[in-house]
């Protein structure tokens, strides 16, 4: 992994954005979650994957609509907002809902946005890190672009791999927020991919073949299972139900508008949803502890006791973090350096450089 | 099993109640949790299960304290609250927590109630059940009376078997509501004392030994594992932060009054969120459906596809229902009968009644 320059970086996922139509505020914020996500060692949802799937379902393919204007529906709830997205870049709703739970919270307690003809926000984590990171307990899920998860039991895919993201203010605590981050499938298409190339059987129970028969050969599989049997299905169900009652339509259809029929949707939901952590204190903490102190001695008794390997949700972001910065830069491998290069020459801009901070 | 009369049993249950010094508002409130559960087919958590659970850690060990007034907590925050339970049957303060919560949804899109110094409420599908028959999105977690579970990498147990529960309005498109409900850990305590009656090993991943090393061995059990390696771990971690910001003490004190030193609290911790679907309807939905035709529409297509065989979480709630209706009764076994009816001849109420629904 080599480190290179943050604003080289950025200065390629920005034109790469603007020659794409996108307006100079939502370049901003794809180039904001790619820096946030290969600084966080995120390296499945880096520039090069957002623009893929930009290629694939968003823009070049109409799934996502450059400019498009964020639409508020009317509601009589105060704490909760329901929005039309209309299809505009996932990163600039998911940042804005994000701001808007959160001026929600600073004045009931809590806020939620719900968003409906969605696309894809690619890294839900970003944007619970960066709610924690200002004192927030934050929450999103999310349908994913396509759904490529079978109920266990089933044969055909009716589930996205659907994300869930928390994260919690324990800054103070640990150094970093606690980020719990993770899709609902026990592996991802890639990794079955990787599998394959490697000529290793898959986990147990990751996968299905062509029939919905369970299998670990990469070769035959055709579609993913969720993790944890019923319990991950239904977390992977309740991001589908939740679309549901937002606005989405028929899962089956999700991503594929070569296969619509009539008046059906394609497009994704989000959810999001902040909570004041000064809402929740009771005030009681033992031994005279202010919130904050009762959170970090909470977490000091779990990694006590014989437990203090144990790694806590969102400390290999943050150890990844902690390396970008020893370095001086954004870590990528050859062949990532390779792909932003290739996409710098094709847009005219200056290709990555090789930062290291000085020691 | 047998079908037994609803008034029997209740009339047992609540002198049970009575007799511990439980108010007869308490007493109701057991009541009406245990007729749902056995109605429901939970059965790990009927009358005798509950008043089990009260002998260990309840009224007899001053976990719990009958006829204790819940006190709100100040709040600048309209739509969350924050209570000290100080100790009141759990049942109690979490239906009236759900009912708040109602309330609060009603007004604001959605409502919290975070409560701090309780005592177990046994069985969160029942809450989340009776909000979702009443049309409204509902969710709790709470921290278990006793941490049982290992973080993975770990030796000592420092989380609950936490479990999560979330009910969803669906009874117009399947005649009953989602219904997620499981504990965070594999398998439960009771289970492992069942593979050793049995003398069948343990799934794997589901425990560890007095060394924290992973067996499948049932008398080698000494604590047990979060369900879903890395994932199911968050989950359980994520209701012990919950309960450390809201104002829960040392997780590995808790439920151990006779370990606790200073001022430490042995309590558990609750949280209840619900959801005015109303909020979240951006009623945009395919083909002019309604929200409730479209979640309708979307669970057709999640059973379609050769997928008509899957399981939707709270089908297995739901059929109970039906068959304890069908037969005219409470299902129990034999032995249960047996228990309860040991327990009427101690506290001199009549025994229970088989009941058959004349058809």
């Amino acid at each position: 992994m080599t480190p290179v320059s943050v604003d080289r970086h950025n200065e390629i996922v920005r034109a790469a954005y603007l020659s794409r139509g996108f307006t100079s505020s939502e370049a901003e914020d794809a180039v904001r979650l790619c820096e946030s996500a290969s600084r966080h060692g995120i390296r499945t949802h880096n520039a090069l994957k957002a623009l893929h799937l930009d290629d694939h379902f968003g823009s070049k393919a109409g799934g996502c609509v450059p400019g498009a204007d964020v639409r508020e529906m009317p509601s009589r709830f105060d704490a909760v907002r329901c929005w039309d997205a209309r299809l505009k870049l996932g990163q600039s709703v998911a940042f804005q809902a994000m701001e808007t739970c959160i001026e929600l919270a600073d004045k009931y307690g809590s806020g939620t946005v719900a968003v409906d003809n969605a696309f894809h926000y690619l890294w839900g984590g970003g944007y619970v890190i960066d709610a924690a990171k200002r004192g927030y307990i934050a929450y999103t899920n999310c349908t994913s672009t396509l759904c490529e998860v079978v109920p266990p039991g089933g044969k055909f895919p009716v589930l996205g791999t659907n994300p869930h993201s928390w994260g919690l203010p324990t800054c103070d605590a640990l150094g970093y927020p606690v980020c719990i981050d993770w899709a609902t499938s026990t592996v991802a298409m890639g990794r079955v991919q990787q599998f394959l190339r490697e000529g290793k059987p898959l986990p147990s129970g990751a996968a299905v073949d062509a029939d919905g028969e369970p299998t670990t050969d990469p070769a035959a599989v055709r579609y993913l299972l969720p993790f944890g049997a019923h319990k991950g299905y239904s977390l992977a169900l309740l991001n589908e139900l939740m679309a549901a009652f937002i606005g989405g339509s028929l899962p089956s259809l999700r991503g594929l508008p070569e296969k619509k029929t009539g008046g059906e949707k394609t497009s994704a939901a989000f959810y999001f949803h902040v909570v004041h952590p000064e809402a929740l204190a009771s005030g009681l903490f033992a031994e005279g502890r202010s919130q904050a102190e009762n959170v970090k001695a909470v977490l000091q008794d779990i990694l006590g006791h014989g437990n203090e390997q144990c790694i806590i949700p969102g400390q290999f972001e943050a150890e990844a973090a902690a390396e970008s910065e020893k370095a001086g830069g954004l870590l990528f491998t050859d062949a990532e350096i390779a792909g932003f290069n290739e996409l710098a020459a094709g847009l005219g801009v200056a290709p990555l450089r090789e930062s290291r901070r000085a020691s």
